[in-house]
């Protein structure tokens, strides 16, 4: 049996002690624990003095994805693990979510006040370009396998990612682009990727095919989306994230027929709690089990 | 080598014999071939006279689901194949397209002309109830496959259904009804059904949970679905039918905030000729190959 600490007494505490002892944890005093599940991410300038009165703690679990504040208390004595890509799973669903509305349709039909005339295409069997290849990209490549698309995966490289059909560089980013049906934006805001949708982007996407952004606002060139969409050169676009964000009242996105703007809730705080407890509960599984644990921590590497 | 011919010259005879070619059959004649693609559903009474021209058909393939008007038609010397199944995928895509939509919130952001509050619910980790036990469930079961849902299916019987991790009989549909996030209509419109869905069953309904009806309207009782959603009784309803349908100009449905009406557009008639093309190439390969076919038809049963 393994004795659990869940600390601070604040944050999340009441789900995390539940999933402790879902996983077959007993719950302990720091002093007594075997691990320290740290429950509060506000709170990292506390998690000294609280494993200072721990006497056998040889696992530290945080519950950030990014654990930048906790690095300066890591140490090579414990397992650290952090809840990396554990959040990755509700922004690839809200991926889905808005290709699907866009390519069914659901921005003409849900403003509609009368039966309209039909119209959409099928994801199935389509063609799907995603830029980026962190875990948002692993986790929509798991949502899409049943879909059976044809998925390209633009990245800063051309290394192949595992589960894509092709993988291309992002400077021969214009040469894939016209193949899709939609175009998925999961990388991350760098000088390199600011503005990489613009002009030539929009004017190489075919037709009926929609841009989906759930990475930054910074990644799209507003004014020339705006206008892409104004034309109808392309199918249409559904921001999770704009620039600027939030979008101010007035812009002429908020009445686009084919746009669909969502207030960055690709992950919301809401939904991102139970997917912490269920990493928490299947990594005390696993300590229990000596098997090695999600989300591990290099501490030498901080991340 | 097969010599399969497709016929008649009308309807999606292009797209067809593109497909025979792509499943490496040779195009040939009615009079020299080995099967015959029948290519326009409108015209099953010109079937006997194309027939009796044949001299070497041992496989003859329609392309519809439901094949009443061929049975007359059928024989038990040459293998008979239908499209049934083929047109489910889209009507199962579309659940997944409306269930994301409510769940995610976009009946309210696509309605927004300003940035909205925050909402929505995973459908990652969620409880799914089913209504029916056919070919749209068993697609959708597939597609919610990496969603990890708990998925309750609803039917005439309690015979379990593969792939669901519970199956009850529909005399029990009040005792799953209030664990379901999503509650899903893919049953078939019999006297037990109409109305399935009543003041009772959304009383039952979690008050975050969202209704998707891709079957029939007649499954809904609408002014307690109205009703209903004003109370804010539960989360929202997705129709793709509606009762009456289509839904009259002026229908408090339109308006209702919760509510998303799309126009019985599951399987519009251009997301289906891609997918039958596909059938029918499978079926060539697999004729070629002497492998069973897809969709056979028991011409005793005439299904």
């Amino acid at each position: 049996m393994k004795k659990i600490a869940v600390e601070p007494k604040s944050g999340r505490f009441e789900s995390l002690e539940a999933a402790v002892v879902a996983g077959g944890g007993i719950i302990a005093s720091i002093e007594e624990a075997d691990a320290l599940v740290w429950a509060d991410p506000a709170v990292p300038h506390e998690l000294p003095s609280v494993l200072e009165r721990a006497r056998a703690v040889e696992w530290v679990a945080l519950p950030f994805a990014g654990i930048e504040p906790y690095v300066p208390y890591l140490d090579t004595e414990r397992l650290w693990t952090c809840a990396k890509g554990v959040y990755a799973a509700p922004v690839a669903e809200h991926v889905l979510a808005l290709g699907l509305a866009g390519l069914r349709g659901l921005a003409t039909f849900t403003r509609a006040t009368s039966w309209p005339a039909q119209q959409g295409t099928n994801l199935i069997g389509g063609k799907v370009v995603v830029f980026g290849a962190g875990g948002i990209t692993a986790s929509l490549l798991g949502l899409l396998e049943p879909f059976g698309c044809h998925v390209t995966v633009v990245r800063r490289t051309a290394t192949p990612v595992a589960g894509a059909h092709r993988t291309v560089a992002l400077a021969d980013r214009l040469e894939v682009l016209g193949d899709a049906d939609l175009v998925v934006l999961a990388l991350a805001l760098t000088d390199e990727t600011r503005g990489v949708i613009g002009p030539a982007e929009l004017e190489a996407m075919a037709p009926h095919a929609w841009l989906v952004n759930v990475a930054r606002g910074g990644h799209v060139q507003t004014d020339a989306l705006t206008a892409a969409l104004a034309d109808g050169a392309i199918g249409g676009a559904a921001l999770d994230v704009t620039d600027p964000e939030p979008l101010p009242d007035g812009h002429p996105l908020w009445t686009e027929p084919r746009a669909i703007i969502t207030p960055h809730v690709g992950n919301t705080h809401e939904m991102g709690i139970p997917l912490l407890a269920a990493h928490i509960e299947g990594n005390v599984r696993r300590f229990i089990a000596g098997d090695v644990l999600d989300g591990h921590v290099d501490p030498a590497a901080g991340y």
